[in-house]
Parts: C-alpha cells; sequence; structure tokens
C-alpha cells in the first residue's frame, strides 16, 4: 500500500465544509502526516486512520492553515497516554510554539517528541522502506516541499518454478530479497532462476504553498503523483504571484515539466464554490490531473 | 434575545462527534463567545452564527481544549478583512501564545485586538445592557467563570391605555423609558397610567473547568441559567476531584445552593459515549437540569 488520504483541502479560511490542508501518506509500515490544518484530529476520526501509525508529522510551513492542528493533536495523543516516539518535522520556530503552549498548560507529554528542524534540502527520514527528502519551494514565509520515495527491490518469486526446484516456501522471503538456494545435496539454483524483478519503487512528492518556481520540477523529478497547490483559477494569476501561490495552469505546468505519472491539485481558495474549473483547467495543460478532495483516497 | 447556543460540549478529545468547548452568548446586540475549543470556527460557521457580532471573547484557562481553535479564528477574521475592534478577555500569559503564532506567520491583523489581561474578580465590561464579570473557579491551572447580567429597566407600554390617552406610537420608546406623557393641552399622562413594569433582567454564569467548590454558589446566585462542567458521572468523584473536574451531582449541587432558576451541564469526558445519565444523575439533585448539546440553542 503506498496511499494518500486527503483530509483538508481548502487555502486559508475553512470554507464550503472543505478544511484546511493535511494528508495522510499511508504505506503498509506506517502513516506519515503532512501539514496539520486546524481540525485534523477530527478528520482523522471521521476517516477512520489510526493515530497509533503515525510516527512523523511533516509541517511545510507556518501559516496557520498548514499547522494550527497540530498542537491538539499532540496533546490529544498524549491524553490518549501514547507511549512510542513520535518525529515532527518543521520549521524550526515551531518548537518554540509547542513548548510555550504545553508549558503554560502545565501539560508533559505523555511519549517522546523528537523535534527535527527543517533549515536545508536533505533527506530527513531514512530506513530500508522508505526515504523522505525535503525541499525548498517558494513562498512568503519560510517553506518546504516533501518527496517520499519507496525503498523496495524485493524480487517477486516465481512459485511454480520454485517448486520444480523443490525450494521450501520458508525460504522464499530469501528468495525475495535476492539469495541464491542451495539443495540438500549440495547443488545452488540461481536467484534469477526462480524470480522476476519486483515493481518499481513508488514515489509521491508534496508542493506545500509556492509561487510558481520551475526549480521545483527538477526536484521532483519522474515522481508517480505529485501534489501541487492551485489556489486559483487562471485567470487569476497576477493575484497567485502577489501571493505566492500558483494557478492550474501553473501546477500542470510543474508536473509536466516533471514528467509526474499523475497530478493531483488542491488549497483551494475559499472564494470558488465550485471546483470544476480546476480539473478543466488543469487537465487541459497535463491530462493525468485529478483534484485533491476531501475524504479521497489516492492510490499510487 | 438572550440566548445561548452550545458549538462543543465535550472535555480534552474530541470525541463522538463532540467538539471541544466553546459557547456563544447571543443577545439582541451582539454575540459573546466563550471558549474557543479547535474547530470553533466551523463550528460557528455551521451553526450560522455571524463573526461579525463578536465583538468580545472570553478564555476560561489555558487547556488546549478551551483554547486551541482562538489563533484560526482571529487569523480567519482579519483575512474576510475584519475591521471592527475585537476584545480578547484571558489569562494574560495567552498574549504572547498569539503574538508568537502571528509573528511566525508574519501575519498583522486587520483589526485592532485588545487584549484584557483576567487578574482579578471584577466586571469586565460594562455598558447600558450588560455586564459581565470574571470570577475564580478552582482548576489544575489559573481559570475563570463568568457572569452576564442583562442591564435592561424598560418598561411595558400598555397599547390599549396609551390608545384612550391618544399618545402616538412616536412616543412609545419614551414611555419604555419612563417618560410621562405632556398632550396638546397641557395635561400630563403619568407614565405609571400607561405602562407596567419590564422582564427583570436574565442572567447567565459559565463555570468552566473546577473541582467542586461551593464559594461558587455564591458568586453565581439567583442567576437564571447556569453552566456547570460535569465530566464525569457521580461514581468517579475521586477521580473528577483529582482532575480538579466534578461530577453531575456537584453540578446539581451547586446549582441548588446558587438558587439557579436551570442548569446546564456539559464537559462530558470522551469515556462516555451517551449522555442519558447525566441527566438522570444530575436530575435528581437539581430538577431543572439539561444536557448542554452541541448545536443546540438554551433561551433565558
Amino acid at each position: 500500500m503506498f496511499a494518500l488520504t486527503i483530509l483538508g483541502n481548502n487555502s486559508a479560511i475553512p470554507a464550503f465544509d472543505r478544511n484546511p490542508t493535511a494528508q495522510v501518506l499511508q504505506t503498509m509500515e506506517e502513516s506519515f502526516l503532512i501539514d496539520c490544518g486546524e481540525g485534523t484530529q477530527m478528520q482523522l476520526a471521521k476517516y477512520k486512520i489510526k493515530r497509533s501509525r503515525i510516527n512523523h508529522i511533516f509541517i511545510s510551513h507556518l501559516h496557520g492553515d498548514h499547522y494550527f492542528g497540530l498542537i491538539g493533536l499532540l496533546t490529544s495523543m498524549s491524553l490518549l497516554n501514547r507511549t512510542q516516539d513520535l518525529h515532527l518535522h518543521a520549521p524550526p520556530e515551531l518548537e518554540q510554539v509547542i513548548n510555550l503552549q504545553l508549558d503554560l498548560a502545565d501539560t508533559h507529554l505523555s511519549y517522546t517528541l523528537h523535534f527535527h528542524p527543517l533549515t536545508e534540502e536533505t533527506v530527513i527520514v531514512q530506513n530500508n522502506k522508505i526515504l523522505i527528502e525535503c525541499f525548498r519551494v517558494q513562498h512568503r514565509i519560510d517553506c518546504w516541499g516533501f518527496l517520499f520515495r519507496e525503498r523496495r527491490n524485493l524480487r517477486r518469486v516465481n512459485a511454480e518454478r520454485a517448486r520444480i526446484y523443490e525450494i521450501p516456501a520458508a525460504f522464499y522471503e530469501k528468495l525475495q530479497q535476492g539469495f541464491d538456494y542451495a539443495n540438500k545435496k549440495g547443488s545452488i539454483v540461481p536467484n534469477e532462476e526462480v524470480t522476476i524483478p519486483g515493481p518499481r519503487p513508488r514515489s509521491y512528492a508534496y508542493c506545500a504553498d509556492t509561487i510558481y518556481d520551475e526549480r521545483i520540477a527538477e526536484k521532483v523529478k519522474d515522481v508517480d503523483l505529485l501534489y501541487h497547490e492551485a489556489t486559483y483559477l487562471k485567470d487569476l494569476h497576477e493575484r497567485a504571484a502577489a501571493r505566492y501561490h500558483s494557478t492550474t495552469i501553473q501546477a500542470a505546468e510543474i508536473a509536466k515539466k516533471a514528467g509526474a505519472r499523475k497530478l493531483l491539485i488542491g488549497h483551494f481558495s475559499s472564494k470558488y464554490e465550485k471546483l470544476d474549473d480546476f480539473l478543466t483547467e488543469a487537465s487541459a495543460v497535463f491530462e493525468n490531473t485529478e483534484l485533491a478532495l476531501q475524504g479521497s483516497c489516492y492510490m499510487i
């Protein structure tokens, strides 16, 4: 599983039942929370996403519609007696906000919160399952995008051929990892005889609030799913630029230049009740576009 | 109109679609927001309560379930280009939290925010329509209750009698204010001839998170509607005391000792899905009790 669920897709002010930004990337192993606008903890409950699977939270920047729900989520996790560590990747100044609010409430979290300040474009999470990098986008204040890339090079076992060689099922995991099999008689079955290459690793890039910036396309090159903000329709490109936001067309241009497989647009301005035109405009430039709809889950 | 709408009635963690604490007291002139848990701005929209009628916000204490929605509301008001002044009555330390969050977002509010720190039991708002006082309640950290008292001494015009004396309708407002009427012939119609005393001023007391404390009954003596927290059912009185909260019975005892006309209980613990027992237990001690239900409006 490598699937993205949208918890909030609106910009600035909640409107038309659209919540401020929050997303969850769910993998087989865990869930990654990306931005955390007000009401995120209620949205997690509504869409039945387990808080206990979240070990990492990523905050793109310190505009409220991207983080005002964080302190509520952190304290609720504590009230529910969470014990497992939590890692927070965010602009450095957020630590002060959190500590101040905890101090004033005389609250001590039940778990260890590791604060990882975002200061340079680098790998921020790395294990044998996933690699996560942060990269700069261009907004009114410091703002970050996040690139998630699966790390899997497991091969697929051809069970029919494995049976011919009398390889026990207990050894399949080793086969997936590329090991050859030595049978009882001492002869070797080469791994390639009984496996084929596994699927290519999947990837997801989240481009939070940003003005149109072609450098982003380089940073998210060949990504499977690209989320790019599209706060305004194309006619408001001047307003978009003035406010360090993007239009439908600009998001689609980045997807095209990046060679993304699919584009997801969101962070819609509260001035728009209907979103149809967002899809029409972006699709005209980059066909495989979808709207980031609240409660929808996008398989990658 | 003197009516209370419940926007959130749960304690600590949102649960069972119950939001953290927030209430609005609506009068003919304006609306008063009391506490502002996460999601309050969405609840205001849901229940069609105009943000523009809110000139005063009261925060009882700095536990998150009573104020984490404030910064979102304040910034949304600014994004909507509010110009009228806003008055915030809250524990002194809240100012630092707000200013820090505004600074980090590089946000300047479009309106003037007047911060009124709560430091002693006193009158905090006073005009010809209403008088609002704060009083201490006993919680784990500094915590305040609020008492709202109407100031109206308008008399009621007996229209039938006023017609007999040929008093024009344009003069009725003066009659309500207690003026006598001088007719064209120069004779005086005494005010008491054509009016009766108006209804007595109404009052509402909000007792936020507090341990059972009989002194509160004195502070809210004879109030029309008393909101008192009842986080737990009566069997958990030890847990209630340990956490500086109250039970159903204790809330009802305060209402009885205060001689309140009606009691509203809320701030229910997330451990309870159903609330029926809350009503049963409290009503046994103080009959005129109601549950504070989200979205319900209680006329005073």
